[in-house]
């Protein structure tokens, strides 16, 4: 099959990688079509240069073979961390946070950018019927924005700021104004903030606020200067979620963090039903978030288009 | 009056300073022994050097002028923070993170280490008879400990490391572990640890415990070691605690609180009047922590015994 591998940093496109064969509980799934992630352009770039193998962690497939046979035929989603069932981490809070665990694409579990994974049954999502594919490969993004509602409280009222109107942030932006929360989308130039403006989401320029603005900053850039402009607006007692990872050290003055007692609140995976009833009921728009779909065989041309500045979401197809 | 002055970051010690005139609503005070914190450390060494004026926040006094005449006489302590009362902050979370406060001996606002002090009488508590004046000067750095058990629940069986076995770090350990709860003081020698072992604290060396080790850890040496050493010890999905500010910026590796949904909760001032009950019930120990007491006369031989490594409690008397 194709496959598009993670090799010492370097990204191979393979025509002829062996199909993989389901462990025990793990179905067989034809990946339909899948997504680059920030992850993903991180990874090439050496971020968690540990993991070799084939890439991607969103995606939508067909199983074509299952331990239990009601899943044959089924359209999937799928979400990425497989735990060792094993350990109290697993028992408690479940396989996001197993110490042993293996993530699609990501770490120890080849990944999605290939015509055929293989993920435990247990893991599987059935896409419904009305939901297209270039909706449902947004399930797993849409999921972790979800996750901060997971986590944290948005009292009515108050004032929400987003950092970051790029491909997380603009679902996280339409996540949180759901319920009716005043919602603002931050970027660095007004060409970054058109998109969320036309999905209705209020925008602002950085420069536009004084500090101690906001009761909770999502901060979605994972760059220095994006924390440093969350740190600056999240009022005394607010709180200021990490939706983003930062690759490598980050040189910041967190005196604020202790003097104005912000809670400051990491965020990573989320519950995918929400996110797929969400996408059936029309609630976001994830499609007009799409900015170009290429073939596998076309992968660097894709890798190279979704990591130029303001393109957010890049499809890849078998 | 004599009187223990911060100018340009010079410590002067001033023997004819104006007695302080209590403006509307404030009470003045004899002071009667006060207390070194590391605050008034790091503000010598530059930290806030925005300050000029009398040091010192940790004190106990005699109430000489009030504006309600049942306060004269009284023995009492009084929290640090002096609010505007008339801004959004001070009306809905109290005075700590009103953005026009004053900070006794911290901010606008002349302090503790002097013959007299001036406070709203809104700011006074009466201490119990029955509690000593080297008992009560801790109720300040006391509430500051009593603060996190306000903001983070401590989950029964779950297990806690205060980190940093010094004059705050020992108040948190002691409050934390009141309930029963599974603490452990951690420091960096065993000389450091003989104390918290006295008082029955559960003690142990840097070196002892793998990562991912710890429910909740409470941060409170200040320094970059023991940030990155929480940020070890720190379960996924648990809670980190600062507890002291550090001094400009930190080089930290932030991307565990990510990956891992790390809950940071920066923690300062505390309720004074639970922090008095614990005194007066025996259930801290708190004389045990003073190192060393001077005359204000003697206030240079005073911080520099308080900045000696491993040196707690340097109290500071007329």
């Amino acid at each position: 099959m194709q496959a598009i591998k993670l090799a010492q940093n370097n990204l191979q496109i393979q025509k002829a990688h062996p199909i993989p064969q389901p462990e025990a509980g793990e179905a067989l799934i034809k990946v339909t079509v899948a997504g680059i992630c920030a992850t993903d352009l991180e990874m090439i770039k050496g971020y968690k240069s540990g993991f070799q193998g084939i890439l991607g962690h969103e995606f939508v497939g067909v199983v074509e073979q299952a331990p239990d046979s009601a899943w044959l035929g089924k359209r999937v989603v799928g979400s990425i961390n497989i735990g060792c069932n094993n350990c109290a981490t697993c028992r408690q809070q479940g396989a996001e946070h197993c110490p042993n665990r293996r993530v699609l694409g990501i770490h120890n579990k080849d990944g999605a950018f290939a015509d055929y994974l293989t993920l435990p049954q247990s893991n599987l999502f059935v896409v419904p019927d009305d939901v297209a594919d270039e909706t449902a490969v947004f399930t797993e993004p849409l999921a972790a924005a979800l996750r901060i509602r997971e986590q944290i409280r948005l009292i009515p009222g108050s004032k929400t700021a987003v950092l970051g109107p790029g491909r997380l942030g603009i679902l996280v932006g339409q996540v949180l104004a759901l319920d009716g929360t005043d919602v603002i989308m931050i970027g660095r130039s007004r060409r970054s903030l058109a998109l969320p403006q036309k999905l209705g989401l209020a925008t602002s320029l950085t420069e536009e606020f004084a500090e101690n603005s906001f009761d909770t900053v999502v901060e979605t850039t994972g760059n220095e200067a994006g924390f440093a402009l969350a740190l600056k607006l999240i009022r005394p007692l607010g709180t200021l979620v990490l939706k983003s990872t930062f690759a490598g050290q980050s040189n910041l003055d967190l005196t604020k963090l202790v003097v104005a007692e912000i809670n400051v609140v990491g965020s990573r995976c989320g519950p995918f039903a929400p996110a797929l009833t969400l996408l059936q009921r029309h609630a976001v728009d994830v499609t007009s978030l799409i900015d170009g779909e290429y073939n596998f065989s076309h992968a660097i041309q894709a890798f190279t288009h979704a990591s130029q500045h303001g393109v957010r979401k890049i499809l890849l197809r078998p």
